[in-house]
Parts: structure tokens; C-alpha cells; sequence
């Protein structure tokens, strides 16, 4: 199958390896990538979606610039022990010679969707403050998107920021809360599936190796991320979340999902916890009426996944 | 091991077949047993607590009557198709001759801790308000109670009342988080172990043969339980979730547990949640500090659990 994607992302150590893969993958024509905050500020976001690009000879994509903060809650401070102060692991990078477009992000995907009506999925890996705001802009976008594809939140595995919460859905539960909630068809694949795909060195040394100058970049943000997963779950290698979305996106079969119905929640100690109301239980609570709307990833052949990323990037 | 135990109970069929567990035990010493509201009102708990004492002839029982609401939301149903509205399935049995003390539940734990101190263990299956009435009675109870011992809550395995919220916990969430909060040693047994538990329907018949009178009792109440686990979770059974608190007490090595701070959710749709950070986990949202008080169970040995319930009510 190939797909037209605009990508919302927060590069980011992991964010990058999935561009990457999009720009390798030849059933996927790339709308745009729209940025935002979340593992960095909103500037080093766009600048890293240039830089990547620029890398890979791709300066035919755009960049639209999105979200710098959250809808409601006050921002909190960038992650800069897991993906660095410059989102790739405190490389010296030249800075891109390329600009954004002038479009915003929230507009560039209402323009996008008016245009090519049902051909786009949104397959979004960061905070999701650019869909909330093209669902402000335009309520019936929904009836205009082929899928959305979220990489975020958590189900049974418990939460990296809090016990619950998943960090692109704690850093803006209210958007999460917008979009999570709206009529599309929508795939979340959250932690219960990345926490269990883990790329391993030596496969990230055969794809520095097949990726040119792009492949250096990643390898060296890796190094610098793989510090954190070694500190903070113990593994040897780093859980490429971003690129779950894309493996769902291109083999749904590696992956165990339900369906139900989903909420944020956005304000307490669950902040930023998803909560999934399933189709296939009854609650007590009346209140739980069952609608399938969502499908939620919960299992994965974490192997597979990193199996295929290895190959895409590293075929000739 | 021995242990003094006060009972704190809502009976509700599982809750029978924990009391029966308690009163067959030989190493188990019944300081008494307290009612709360929860699966049934507070009246049909007593009289439940009351009749299954005298059933076994064990009169010598006190029975301390507690809680009859939440203690900040209003009340809700009580679940009369997973228990029926005696909480014993809909049967038709004689009235107990005995009654409760006149001490109500929360005066009864402070009195027997503070004749006792250290030695004594709180077996919670039910709302939580009596223990977080005791507390309000009395600031150092922690100090004299040997340990807590709560079946609610539920960390990975979701709810049964609502996506995240298990039963106890979400009929006084206010209390669940006084009482988990509380510094007192203690252990939570939810439905992540609980829902791993199936008593069979041929275990059942061996008990109630074994157990004359109360295992009839038992019996026809478990018939009427199982219907609900079958069109609920489509098994085969029932899952003995108040046994299972007791099973940690005597056999811990058949369970798997962490420790952490717990905290519940009070209000909003994750109300009755419970919340579990785990100390050897670190988030980045800081304010999630390590705190090792609390023990819960996330896994265990269900076959052996319904195997020691089997062999406890069939010794002769």
C-alpha cells in the first residue's frame, strides 16, 4: 500500500529516525512534515525538520512550523537529558541553509486536506497542539483525512513522565483530549507497543553505515539517547516510539489492537493519561457506553518492527 | 505463620467464601469482623456477616457494624446483578438470631489495636470508609497495626467499574485515598492479580460438599456469581477476589509484587483509580519522588491460590 502522509513531529533522537524512514520508504509520498514543540523547543524543532531534510538532498518537502506551547497548561521543561539540547544528542551540526514554508502548521494541513480530499493520513509523534488547532480552524477536517495515526499515550503499560502519563500526551492533555476525541479514524500506538521494540546497536551501525551523512546524525544521536534507556529501563538500545507509528501505518500485522473508545485526562495526578473505554467489555458504570471508534495498538512483534526499519534503511 | 485479623467486608459472594476461608484456618485468629456498604447496603452486609458466622457456628465471631456511604461522592447503585440483592445470589435464608456489637466498625479498630498494638492485621475487601474513619478517630493508628492488607485497585489490568477503576476504590475514592496514602505497611491485591484467579465450578462442588450448611450457602451464591463472570469475561468461574487477600497474607511467595507510592484518583473520569509509582521506575515529571511504603501485587500463581482455597474448605 502507499500513503501520503503529512507528519507532525518533534525532532527529537527517535522523531528523526522515523523521518528517515519516510524518506526511505518509496510507497510514501510526504506532504510535509509540520512541527511543534515537545522533546524541544519549537525552534529547534523546524530547524531539525530542515536539517534532516537538507541532509538527505530532500529540499523539495516542506516544513510548516506549529505549536510552540500547550493549549492550557503551562509548558514544562524540555527533556533535554534524553534527547539533548539540540533534539539530536548535542551534535555540532551546521545550521540548514533551507527556510520553512510560510503557511503554520494547523493551516498547511486544512489546505493540504481541502486540496487532496481523503488522500492524507496525519501520522503525528509529538505533542498533538497542530491537529487541535486544524480541528479549530476547520471542524469538518475529519471527514477529509484518510487516518490519523498517533504515536502516544498509554494503556496498560503505565506512563515514562508519571506512573500514567506518556510525554506527547502529558505535554498537552487538552489538545490530546481534542483530537483523541474527534470522528476520524484514528490509531494510537503507545507505549503498551514501543516499550516493547527496542533497535539495537548493531543494527543502528549497519544503518549509520547505508545513510550517508543523515546515517552519522542518527548514529550519533542514538549514542546519546541510548544513555537514558540504559539509566532508566536498563536495555541495551533505545525504543524507536516515533517509528511504531510508521511500522503500523505500513504493516498493521505486526501489531495486536482493540478498539474503543478513548479520553484524556487532562487535569489531577492522571494528567495526561489516556483511557481506553473497550468495545469488547461491559463496566458497571453505565457511563462507559461502548463506541469502537479508536483502534488501540496493545501488543507487537517488537522484532519485526525493527527488522523492517533496519532493511528500509539500509536497502541500496 | 499466625495472624489476628479484623475483617473488613461487604458480603457480596466472594467476600462469603473469604469469610469461610478465615473461619476454616487454624492459624488465623478472627479478632472480628466489620461491615461496610459496597456490593450490597450496609444493613444486608451486617446481616450477611452475622448469618455466615452463625452458619458455621462460630457465634464467638463480633460482628462491628461501619460505613453505610461514601464519604464525599453520592452513592451508587449497589451491583445487585453480580451479587444478587442479598448479596448471596437471591436465596431465601432464615434471619440470623445473633447481632452486631454495639461498637460501629471504626471505633472497633481503634479499641482492638490500642488492647493489642502491633499485633494485629486489617483484611480490607470492601469501601474503604471504615479505615479512613478509624484514622480520622485516631492519627497513630499506623503505628499499632501489624499491616493493611487491601483487595482493590488495579495498576496494569485496567477496571471493572470504569476503564481504570476497580469496585472498592471507586465506591469512596476519598477513602481509598486516605487509607493507601496512610503510613502503614501495607499490601495491595487488586485486579491485576485477582482477575488472574479462576475458582472452577468443580472446585465449588467439593467445597460445598465439604463445608455442610455454609457450603450450601456458598454454593448457590457462586451460581449466581458465575453468570456474571461469564457473560462479563467470558469464563468459566468466578475470580475469588477477597480470598486473595488472604492467600497473600498466608502464601506471599505465590505472588509477584513492587513497591511504590500509591496514590488514587478522586475525581474526574479516571475517579477510583489507582495510582502506582513505582520506586525502582524513573519518570521524568519530577515531582513523582521514590517511596517504597506500599507492596502490590502484579502477578501470581492463580492455580495455586484456588488450589489452597480448595484444600482449606475441604480439611477434615
Amino acid at each position: 500500500m502507499s500513503y501520503s502522509v503529512i507528519f507532525d513531529t518533534d525532532p527529537g533522537v527517535d522523531d528523526a529516525q522515523a523521518i528517515a524512514l519516510l524518506m526511505a520508504d518509496p510507497d510514501i509520498e510526504i506532504v510535509g512534515l509540520t512541527t511543534t514543540f515537545g522533546n524541544v523547543p519549537i525552534d529547534v524543532a523546524t530547524r531539525n525538520a530542515l536539517l534532516l531534510t537538507e541532509l538527505a538532498g530532500r529540499e523539495d518537502i516542506p516544513v510548516a512550523r506549529g505549536a510552540a506551547a500547550p493549549m492550557v497548561k503551562q509548558p514544562h521543561p524540555v527533556p533535554a537529558h534524553i534527547h539533548g539540547e539540540d533534539g539530536l544528542g548535542n551534535q555540532v551540526l551546521a545550521e540548514p541553509q533551507r527556510a520553512p514554508i510560510d503557511s503554520d502548521a494547523a493551516r498547511f494541513i486544512v489546505d493540504s486536506t481541502r486540496e487532496r480530499p481523503g488522500e492524507i493520513t496525519l501520522v503525528c509523534v509529538g505533542p498533538l497542539g497542530n491537529l487541535a488547532a486544524a480541528l479549530q480552524l476547520d471542524p469538518e477536517l475529519p471527514e477529509r483525512v484518510a487516518r490519523v495515526v498517533v504515536m502516544g499515550g498509554s494503556i496498560h503499560e503505565g506512563g515514562n513522565v508519571t506512573p500514567v502519563a506518556e510525554a506527547n500526551i502529558f505535554s498537552d492533555p487538552h489538545a490530546a483530549a481534542r483530537v483523541l476525541g474527534a470522528s476520524w479514524p484514528l490509531t494510537m500506538v503507545g507505549l503498551d507497543v514501543t516499550h516493547e521494540t527496542v533497535l539495537a546497536p548493531d543494527r543502528m551501525e549497519r544503518i549509520c553505515s547505508a545513510q550517508g551523512r543523515l546515517g552519522e546524525v542518527l548514529a550519533a544521536s542514538y549514542a546519546f539517547y541510548r544513555q537514558f534507556y540504559e539509566q532508566a529501563r536498563g536495555i541495551e538500545g533505545c525504543c524507536p516510539h516515533d517509528s511504531c507509528a510508521l511500522a503500523w501505518l505500513k504493516h498493521p500485522e505486526l501489531f495486536q489492537s482493540v478498539h474503543g473508545r478513548l479520553n484524556v485526562i487532562t487535569d489531577g495526578l492522571a494528567e495526561g493519561q489516556t483511557l481506553l473505554a473497550r468495545s469488547d467489555r461491559q463496566y458497571i458504570d453505565r457511563r462507559w457506553q461502548n463506541d469502537s471508534r479508536a483502534e488501540v495498538c496493545l501488543g507487537v512483534d517488537g522484532e519485526a518492527v525493527v527488522t523492517w526499519m533496519e532493511q528500509l534503511l539500509t536497502r541500496s
